[in-house]
Order: C-alpha cells, then sequence, then structure tokens
C-alpha cells in the first residue's frame, strides 16, 4: 500500500465540508479563508509511542486523543476550532490501523466540526503530530499571564482520572487488581479518550483571567500560570474534585498524588475574580462539566498545595517532565 | 535539562518579530492575526532520521532542511511564508543538538522572515515535523489541478543533484570515490540544504497554470500534476537541467535516473501556456534560478518521457514512495 493510498483512506474518513476550506488535502498546501476580524489560534502536540500513550493503546483511541489533546489548547485559550492538519509516522503501512485511527479522529472532529485539511504520512517510529486552528474574537483569547492577586482558582470536571487510569493499566499497585471493573474502565476510558473543554473555554472568555489545560499535572500547569503572570497560588487539596470512580479504586494518600502530580486530564484550570465565582459555577454545570474553587491567587510565586489546616503538602513527583 | 528549557533555547535562536504575531511560544497556543482580503495556505512535512536523512545529518542542516521542505509546498503555492511551528522529538534532551538545529532553521527563517510561533519537544525516536503558514491574495494560489493541454512544462534550477548528493555520501557507484570533492560537496549541499524557490513560486501566480515541488521526483511529483488536472505529460529527456556537479560526478545513463526519478530537489516543476514562456524565463532568470522548458501537456494520462527521437525510456525506479 502507497502513501496516496492511505491519505485517501483517511480522507474518506474524515470528510466535513467547511466554506472557510477553498482547499483541503491534496494538493502541497491547505488554502484557507480565516474569518475577517477574528485572531486565528494554533497549537500542536505529539504523541509518541511508549511515550505519551501505551503500545497496547488501541488505533481508536489514540485517533481520538491525538486530536482531543489538541482541541483541549484551543479550549484553554477560549477559542472555536475549526481545521486540523494530521502528520501520521507509522512503522508499516497498515492498512486496518489507519482505518481505525481516522475513524477515531473523526469521530472527535465532526462533535466540533473540524475539517482535517492537510497532513503528512511517513514511515517510522509510530508517532502522531496534529496541529489545529481554531478563531477567537480580537484580544479575547483566554492567556496564561493573566491572572491576578486576589483571584480565585477553578478546575473544570474532576481530576485524577487520567492518572489512575494509568495506574490500572499499569497495575502499578497490588490492590489494584481488585478495582471493580467498571470503575477500572471508566478511569482507562478517561484516559485514552479525554474530552476537550472546548464549550467552556469559550464561556470562559467573558470572565477568566488565565486558563491552561492539565496536561502535565495540575500543579506543573498551575505553574505555569503563576509563572507567566507573576504570582503565586495556594490550592487547597481537600477541594480537588473527585470523580466516584478514583475514590473506589484509590487510599487518600495516593488519589493526591495522582489529582495533582498526574497529567493527561485535559480539564481547563483558570483563574478568575471572585465576583466572577458564582457565573461560572452556573456557566459550567450547565455545560455538564462543571467547576470547582480549588484554591486562591497569592503573592510570591509558585504553587503550594495546603491541607485543611493550612500546613503544605510535599509530593514526591510533581507533574511529567518529558526529559525527567 | 527540562523540555521547557529546550523550549527557551529554541526561541532565543528563531526571535523574528512580526506585527500580526500577537502572542508566539509560551502559551497553550499562539495567537495570530491574518492579514484581512488574503487566503491562507498551510502546509506540514515530517522528517524521519533514517527514512528522510540519514543518521549523518548535522543537525544545523537538520533545522534548516525541515523548514525549506516546508517552505517549499508553500512556494509551490505561489504563497508568502509568515509563521511557523516546529514538534522536535528527539532520544535525549541534547543541548549542542537542540542549538545547532535551532540555528540552522533560524537561519532560514530569517531569510524569509518567518516567525516560529509554536510547537512541541518531546522525547522519542528522533523526526521533525514543522507546520508552516503563509499568505495569498484570493483565488490566486497555485494549483495541482489547472494544467491545460498544449501548456507547457518548466522546471526551476537544476535537478538530480540531491539524488546525486546522496548517492555520493551512500558511495553508490564504485566510481564515486574518484568524484572530484567539489562537485561531491556541491551535490551533498544541495541535499542537505535545500533553497526552497519562494521568490520564484510568488512571480509564477500571473502565469503558471498548475505547479508542484520536486521532493518525490520529477516523474512521481508531475504525474500527480497530471492526475490532478487530467492531462498527460511528455517529457523531453536531454532537456533536463543539469548541473556542472552532477555532469562531472555521473555518467549519462545514471544522471537521467537520478534527474527522472530522484526527489529531493525541491525545486518547482509546472506548466504553463506557450505565449508567457518568455515571460517566465526572464522573470526567473532575475531571480537567480532560471526556468527550463522540459516538455508539454498532450492529452491522455500519465508522464511519459521521451527520448531525442520521440521513443520512450523506463527507468526501473519512478520516484520516491514512502512505504515501498
Amino acid at each position: 500500500m502507497a502513501e496516496f493510498d492511505l491519505i485517501d483512506l483517511i480522507r474518506a474518513r474524515c470528510a466535513i465540508e467547511r466554506a472557510d476550506v477553498r482547499l483541503g488535502i491534496g494538493d502541497d498546501a491547505a488554502i484557507l479563508a480565516p474569518p475577517a476580524g477574528h485572531d486565528l489560534v494554533v497549537s500542536t502536540d505529539t504523541l509518541v509511542e511508549g511515550v505519551h500513550f501505551p503500545a497496547s493503546t488501541g488505533a481508536r483511541d489514540l485517533g481520538w486523543k491525538a486530536l482531543a489533546v489538541n482541541l483541549s489548547d484551543l479550549a484553554a485559550m477560549g477559542a472555536t476550532p475549526a481545521w486540523a492538519l494530521l502528520a501520521l509516522t507509522l512503522p508499516v503501512a497498515d492498512r486496518a490501523f489507519v482505518a481505525d485511527f481516522a475513524d477515531g479522529f473523526a469521530e472527535l472532529a465532526a462533535q466540533h466540526r473540524v475539517a482535517l485539511v492537510g497532513g503528512d504520512t511517513t514511515s517510522g517510529p509510530l508517532s502522531v503530530t496534529v496541529v489545529v486552528h481554531g478563531f477567537v474574537p480580537p484580544e479575547r483569547a483566554l492567556r496564561r499571564d493573566g491572572a491576578r492577586i486576589g483571584d480565585q482558582v477553578f478546575v473544570t470536571g474532576a481530576i485524577g482520572d487520567a492518572a489512575g487510569g494509568l495506574a490500572c493499566l499499569e497495575r502499578r499497585h497490588p490492590h489494584l487488581f481488585e478495582v471493580p471493573a467498571e470503575a477500572r474502565e471508566a478511569l482507562i476510558a478517561r484516559l485514552e479518550r479525554p474530552t476537550p473543554r472546548v464549550a467552556a473555554g469559550s464561556a470562559l472568555r467573558d470572565s477568566a483571567t488565565a486558563c491552561i489545560d492539565v496536561s502535565d499535572g495540575l500543579l506543573a500547569d498551575l505553574g505555569h500560570i503563576a509563572a507567566r503572570s507573576g504570582v503565586g497560588i495556594e490550592l487547597d487539596a481537600w477541594k480537588l474534585p473527585t470523580s466516584s470512580a478514583l475514590l473506589s479504586a484509590f487510599e487518600e494518600n495516593e488519589r493526591l498524588v495522582l489529582q495533582a502530580g498526574g497529567g493527561d486530564d485535559y480539564e481547563l484550570a483558570f483563574t478568575a475574580p471572585l465576583e466572577r465565582a458564582t457565573t461560572i459555577e452556573r456557566d459550567l454545570a450547565r455545560l455538564g462539566c462543571g467547576a470547582t474553587r480549588i484554591g486562591t491567587v497569592v503573592g510570591g510565586s509558585g504553587v503550594r498545595l495546603l491541607d485543611a489546616k493550612g500546613g503544605e503538602i510535599r509530593l514526591s513527583r510533581r507533574g511529567w517532565n518529558h526529559f525527567a
């Protein structure tokens, strides 16, 4: 099978009509018509086998996740997704793998009306790079550098599930053999099929002062907001939103490590003034993911995790560093 | 060394100010302001070690080439480059390698005023994916599907050099040990430091009916124009433009295989009406690369290589298929 057949196979599965796509897959480049009077938001993320996903990951889940982690970056900017490119490197031209991959990618793309407009397929060790483009009204994108002292810190959904799912896959603790199948599957699904919080990000454009998606771990990612905004952040450990699946599978101490240090949840962590809290909680509850207040922006620098008595909790692992 | 240090190192070397970059590297995504009333042209290409470049390639050349092959796609559309993203996967966080890579990338980026606005660095087998964005007046991009029967076929510069350079590197023929060092170095430089024909592509917006860059091989790439345009192409083998370095290093028969089948030259192959030929040849000579008439668009399908008597020449290797 040739490269060109693979591209046709992907294109057939990812056909979404958009008036702003003048020319899609099949030429040297795509020709696109950005909407007048909007900023263009662009991001790219790579997933490498054995680094970002285990070799056991199904092709369909991988296709979904490769797009999801990128849409999550657009969500964190408050942008509305529009176009994607896909650079897929795979060891052999496996038609079934590519078809399944494209199906997973297309399933999520269709939910957000994202058109796949170009890409590249090459042979080599399995890795996926996706590029996404979205729009946002001028000067309205959410950034990392706007947090102010006194702002509240929020996170959407529940966190720690993806790290819990990975622990289940790796059977990292002996007791994980005894986790109920339903909880196990729910956690692994959160790892393999994350939900980018696109609607939440758009809704936060009016309220949030800074925003990031939780990909490397809550402490690490909020650390970026703190650094870029020139502030400190204090988190109340007992407020971190926890799914029932995570509750049923892990002890409190294990949970905290997963929630504060584990990555891959793709929830949004953001800051906003206290007076916006009620509106935010109501709006995001309506969108189905909810938002939980977990801390406060303070003077100084860095992120501190506090227990109920205000003492600092130190964890052994602060998120994920790709070259650690 | 952490991922974030590598990003800083790359950013410091690729700092180009552009007013249309609202927010560059350092957030979840870049925020860009496309110019009003233009189409946006977007392309991506991946280079994998051992597939697209030998392990012996220097980091600086690799940085140049990763951008060059992408700018070449914009050139083939007649677009003016503006922004790039870089997804770099490398086995170890080698500071010297990344610095050299970024220097090579930045050297070419500066020539075209391309701003590096985002990317991703991950650990894994060495591979580089670059995404480039350019602008073109509405409906004016060069495509593959506009060739018409009677059009002339042209190619910029000289072809076969990159394939000749690769043959020299691999010492594929015994006599290559005797090739003069100057010719050897010239051919290898064309392989490792290709020149994207950006100015030529822009100049051709008024004249060419179809255009592609020669990355997979002249016959293979012109085959895409033929297929998308619904025409055939006849090439006169003896007209293919040949550098003095290639002439001095290879016999006629070897040369033809390199010129017709070898890839990686990143010249532009294009079609245009006969009455535009003089203007095109003059304009492209002024731009330094020149253009040579090498054939004709005919009815039917496919690309045929003809000798001086009009007989068809069949080559054993028709360009490069990544999964062949």
